[in-house]
């Protein structure tokens, strides 16, 4: 417990003197309080509670809609199905006794600095908690509210309840990804001895749990919820809360979860990259030795970095992704079939539920594909395993077709117009094309088999500077085109939407906007297959750092440097998925801001106009929000890695027999300063985040107020999040590519071109890796996770604005 | 003439194969064919004729109105005093033959790169012109141009007049800051010999001249056309155009200053920084000689560089500044005069020509208070050069706040709003304020005796990538106080321009957007003493290669050097001026923007609502313009480096005796490689600004024609304009701050700080100095005259979105 505060208020603690060497570093294996308690219990009796629990959860479902009931059903099964695959990776063995008393260092590491990140992350979910719960017993309520006698108490339980669920299922997700990686990559270190075949199915598999839990959770978390208000709130019975009202009360939910990915996003970025940077500025440019060598200080620290960084903030990022794009699809759906007057809406409202249920079944089948030979001991020359992963994504995205086309035909038919589920499969299909091509693209500018890689590696040879300008170029270029396919596609998909027939009372077109959300649907309509190949990145790069560092013979490294290289490709292309996705979800919660603000106003909010001053100054500030939060993401990271680099310069003056493989290098010491500064440097840029929305609301609130400008709050606040949404977008493209090319550019490098290793273009390279890494690792997918926050807290928030 | 084609096809033509050294480099001294016309004339005709024109303009200006008259008479004086200026500045000796001989170099580089680059400008200004009047003669008029008489031919008569008079202008403009420049650089090192402040008196007052003789045509250019269209249009005379709508048709002279102040600046920006970037990364990082060291290859075309990258490319920059600035203000003016149905508007519209007048006048003081010691054979200790600036500038600004209140109860006055110019006094109070916070901010971030910049030195001590972080980061967060100062003057200065007492007929107040725009000339009420400290730069900087490479004495050096430093950051702040300015007049282009555009439509244009898909998508196009551009221009800056830097290499290899002062290095083969590639590579972003809106707003007019969504192309290009002005203020903010954060971290260490010259640390800082020379000097600037270009183009253009 001591160690913990000392963390938090920077201070090293028991490192700060003594020298640790390396066994010093393993401690009791870490389970959270839930776990411990659980487990605590008598198994026959949590068996008992569990179909208990269950039964509660199907008779409520039951009560709601059949369609709950399905949603449920599947996602039971796949969670049964992710315990199988579980059961099968902890049943590999973990290799020898070196490799495993790596692998623990690296699980010491990675749960000490969650237990720390999450107390910190959890501690504030709570503050913000009681802040949202006085500002809603405080503020008027809407009319819809009103008449169906919710009052400000109630309304207050439920934005609290909603919004702590979300963030406790974030929470679990980013545990899961990490507990699975920390114990994942010894046992694909161990398989990589064997057979390239067997390792990529053990990372896969691994992946593919973590996958199913994150977007299962999502799933059944949103369900339960929505069911859970359906009965309380007698939901649809006369006098009540109309069931298209609904999806508006789980934004709480899609908060949460924002909230507290933010924060893994941002603590785990600058962990996994101060320590990635440091150890590359002095292990590689300054001292010759290779990647994840032994004798670099600080390869433990970045080791961890992988799995705090990558799965499990990666693993909350994509809950929350899916959230989003699930509620900000059901408020929508319910608007526009109360809108059209339709008779069952509960099939437009529940229709992301089902695709994504949709979504686990071929995902889990896609994730079987990847099979091992039956032979194991029969060594077979590798497979390229980029081939494999994609086959088996082929084979998911065909099935996801086709069951997204069963589903809208289910759920999307109505009689007023027959043709319009055909359009809105349409729409599906626009989504999946526009996935496939943002892939596409991001393969483009950062693959080494491709034009743009290759020009910056070739201005590394003109030197450092070169090649980061370079660089700059190649990122600033990039956003072209994916923005304008974001373009064609948010166009395309509305044009879909307004022409499916679907009209309101007055005989306007009114499907637009939903057909914009059918199309985010189909792009994440693949969500848990895309994110099993994210996860399988880190863990295949920890087994090969494991790899490295028990020194094992140049076959098994070989094995495990391509599955890494395969791992860096499908980062790149999940982040194309996360930016896209957050693009359309951002769009889509404006309208159910706009919607929600004309609710509590009691008047129209149909326009944000950029003409009036304060509005136009609300959008420069949404900008500048982007630009300053990049800024303190990436200094964040500059700042914690010179404290690196420095520790490790005089571990190096002062164990001068590490060279030689003689003395130990201190790893826990390096594994503490990153901790610690981390931690420090998460909270500006999150309280930034979730401040200056806020801030600027009230006051633009209290200006209106006196210059007698009515709802100027709620419309600089609107400009503020369209600005910050568009300008998010294209940094984040920016700052992903720009870190991609880079880090391929190097890797072009070491293949043997322009130089090869050690030459002076390599350390140019290197030099744009390393600048790189805050930039894609860091600033820019928490930018994914900020522009999907501000969405939220502007909808959660809105009573402030007005 | 063949040179030139050549250099304009890419082929470097005679430089190809036979080096040549430097001597070899004089060549005739270049004259524009306009000059050589007017050289031809007998002195007395030329002076008959040059009394006749001003009679005539007189004449004329009479006729319009009094305040015209006034507006001549300071410009005449004042282009008086510049040639006093000139003269006094080219009595002044050229030192020793070596000097001269250098300098002759610079001057023939510059003026043959001018001559072609201005030869490529100008037919493409021509054919713009041909496409805007065959817009105009097949578009429809508004009801205003039809009740005033004025057909198709009349309006596209008067846009391309105005435009090519001023893509003249602003031609004319560039030309003169170089043509003193390449005269000046010389005597100000000569002087540098005899004393400091002698020196520091030669660089202000040719940078003062050419400061005058831009400003001053700006104000003449749009008087005289202003008066020209009063007259043969019958303005104000029953049955033809009002007075308040005549600054419209002023708008082609905003659109051709900033055409071709674009191509100026992203030509000479790409021009001087791929010669300052080649020659730093083999000269200081590879081969360890000083800066503007003779033995480096390419450091006559860095010399080069300034001439026609600073100086004449800042000429046309701050000319179209002023240009866009005044135009959009009496536009303003116009508006509000006509709808709170004014007396006398002329006042109103008249208002910012008198300003500027004002601000030449002002300004001249202020350079003639910069003196030297009278008997400069005695040697006194050496004054800080910048507290001598810094002490015109304050002689300068008290005058501008006096003259500033004379001008608004002037012009300002009006009986139905008795103290409304005691408030429109406080706004341009507001923006000189403004103005001050803005330098200050710029040099907080980019001065090395602040916090910033000494923490940037500091991560260069651990590598170049800890450097490169920690500069974007600064850039990235430096843009933050800026857009809150802003912020805070848009809105009070439209509040007080609210509160004025001006209404309109209905009694709502209307002064909000002038207060705005009298805050904008507030802030531009110093311009031409801005400017004249922002042309000081590159020529003290020319002095100092002079006087380096000549080889003078140390003493020599360091009085250069010291002028050097302050001149670095007398431009970082005009930098800041640009922005300010240009955020400013972008926000009121924009809403003159939406007028037209209601007047071509015959239906009101009040509202760009970005709830739209297609309008957010024009923004998200707009913001990803803003990515592209700065992406094709550092690309540009760097893909010309590469090549200079393998020209330097092959030439340090080829001829070994270079770094033994042995062999001249070949600088005329630098010169002709850097003057190619940015002729050739500034065509492709500039296409892209000058495209792309016209291609978007015709697109969606399209679109919205078969969707039956009326002014889709309009509101589109809107929102383009609007999410484009707000991307680039943030990212010229973030490139030209981060550049000259890295310039003066590089400088700090090479005081001696953190290690000195030759260190590591000093390689890393300089690392970040490459980088940061094409985002202060290339990218950044040109977005300032993107911004405005784009506001510009889009009112010219707006007949063809409807």
């Amino acid at each position: 417990m001591m160690m913990d505060d000392d963390m938090e208020n920077g201070s090293l603690g028991p490192f700060q003197d003594q020298p640790r060497t390396f066994p010093n570093m393993r401690s009791k294996p870490y389970v959270p309080l839930v776990f411990r308690v659980l487990m605590g219990i008598n198994v026959r009796v949590l068996f008992v509670l569990c179909l208990l629990g269950l039964a509660v959860i199907f008779y409520i479902g039951a009560s709601t809609s059949r369609i709950i009931v399905f949603v449920f059903s599947i996602c039971i099964i796949t969670f049964v199905f992710s315990v199988y695959l579980s059961k099968w990776v902890l049943a590999k063995d973990e290799g020898p006794p070196e490799m495993a008393q790596i692998s623990d260092a690296i699980r010491d590491g990675a749960e000490g600095f969650f237990r720390t990140q999450y107390g910190t992350i959890s501690k504030m979910a709570c503050l913000l908690a009681l802040v949202i719960f006085s500002i809603y017993l405080f503020r008027s309520t809407t009319p819809q509210q009103e008449s169906s006698g919710i009052g400000r108490a109630t309304s207050a339980y439920i934005t609290v309840a909603a919004f702590l669920l979300g963030a406790l299922c974030s929470g679990v997700a980013g545990y899961v990804g990490m507990w699975v990686s920390v114990r994942a990559n010894v046992r694909v270190a161990s398989a990589a001895r064997r057979s390239a075949r067997e390792a990529l199915q053990v990372a896969v598999r691994a992946g593919g749990f973590s996958a199913i839990v994150v977007v299962g959770m999502a799933v059944i978390g949103i369900a339960i919820l929505y069911s859970t208000f359906y009965v309380w709130l007698g939901v649809d019975s006369p006098g009540s809360m109309k069931v298209t009202d609904l999806p508006l009360l789980l934004v709480g939910y899609g908060f949460g979860a924002s909230f507290v990915a933010l924060f893994a996003q941002l603590g785990g970025g600058i962990y996994t990259k101060a320590a990635d940077v440091g150890a590359d500025l002095v292990g590689k440019v300054e001292q010759g030795i290779p990647e994840d060598d032994p004798r670099n200080p600080a390869v433990i620290a970045d080791l961890v970095g992988d799995n705090v960084g990558d799965c499990a903030a990666r693993g909350a990022d994509l809950f929350e992704s899916i959230a989003a794009e699930i509620i900000s699809a059901m408020i929508l759906g319910g608007t526009m079939a109360q809108r059209c007057k339709i008779e069952d809406p509960s099939g437009f409202i529940l229709f992301p539920l089902v695709v994504h249920s949709f979504d686990l079944v071929v995902s889990s089948v896609g994730i079987l594909s990847i099979r091992s030979t039956r032979d194991s001991s029969v060594k077979v020359p590798m497979e390229d395993p980029m081939a494999i992963l994609q086959k088996g994504y082929s084979v998911t995205i065909v099935l996801a077709v086709l069951t997204f086309g069963v589903s809208t035909r289910w759920l999307l038919y109505t009689e007023q117009a027959p043709s319009a589920w055909l359009n809105f499969a349409l729409c599906g299909l626009v989504g999946i094309i526009t996935a496939y091509v943002f892939v596409w693209i991001t393969k483009y500018y950062t693959d080494y088999k491709h034009e743009p890689v290759r020009t910056l590696a070739l201005a590394s040879s003109t030197g450092h500077g070169t090649n980061i300008i370079a660089g700059v170029s190649l990122g600033l270029e990039s956003t072209a085109l994916p923005v304008l396919v974001i373009s064609v596609s948010i166009v395309s998909a509305y044009w879909l939407g307004q022409t499916s027939g679907l009209v309101d009372e007055t005989g306007n077109p009114t499907g637009g906007l939903f057909g914009t959300a059918v199309a985010t649907m189909g792009m994440l309509s693949t969500a848990a297959y895309v994110l099993t190949m994210d996860m399988f990145g880190p863990i295949a790069d920890n087994a090969g750092g494991i790899v490295e560092m028990s020194q094992q013979p140049e076959s098994v490294r070989e094995i495990t440097d391509v599955l890494d290289a395969v791992g860096n490709t499908t980062k790149a292309t999940t982040k194309g998925f996360a930016i896209g996705s957050a693009a359309l979800a951002s769009f889509l919660l404006f309208s159910a801001y706009m919607d929600e603000v004309a609710a509590f106003a009691h008047e129209p909010f149909k326009q944000v106009d950029i003409a009036i001053p304060e509005v136009f100054i609300g959008g420069l500030l949404g900008s500048m929000l982007i630009f300053l939060f990049s800024g303190w993401a990436c200094s964040a990271v500059g700042r914690t890695a010179q404290e690196v680099v420095n520790e490790v310069r005089r571990q190096f003056i002062e164990r001068p027999g590490i060279m030689e493989y003689k003395v130990k290098p201190d790893y826990g010491r390096c594994v503490a300063i990153v901790a610690s500064a981390s931690l420090r440097e998460m909270i500006k840029p999150g309280a930034l985040a979730i401040i200056s929305p806020i801030m600027l609301g009230f006051m633009f609130r209290i200006l209106g107020h006196y210059t007698g400008h009515p709802l100027l709050g709620a419309k600089v606040v609107a400009a503020m999040l369209m600005f910050a949404t568009v300008s998010g977008i294209l940094m984040a493209l920016f700052l992903n590519t720009a870190g991609g090319a880079w880090d391929n550019a190097k890797k072009f490098i070491e293949t043997g071109a322009l130089g090869g290793k050690g030459s002076d273009t390599h350390k140019a390279a290197v030099t744009g890796d390393t600048v790189g890494d805050p930039f894609k690792d860091t600033a820019g997918p928490s930018i994914h996770v900020l522009i999907k926050m501000l969405a939220t807290i502007t909808l959660v928030m809105a009573p402030i604005f007005l």
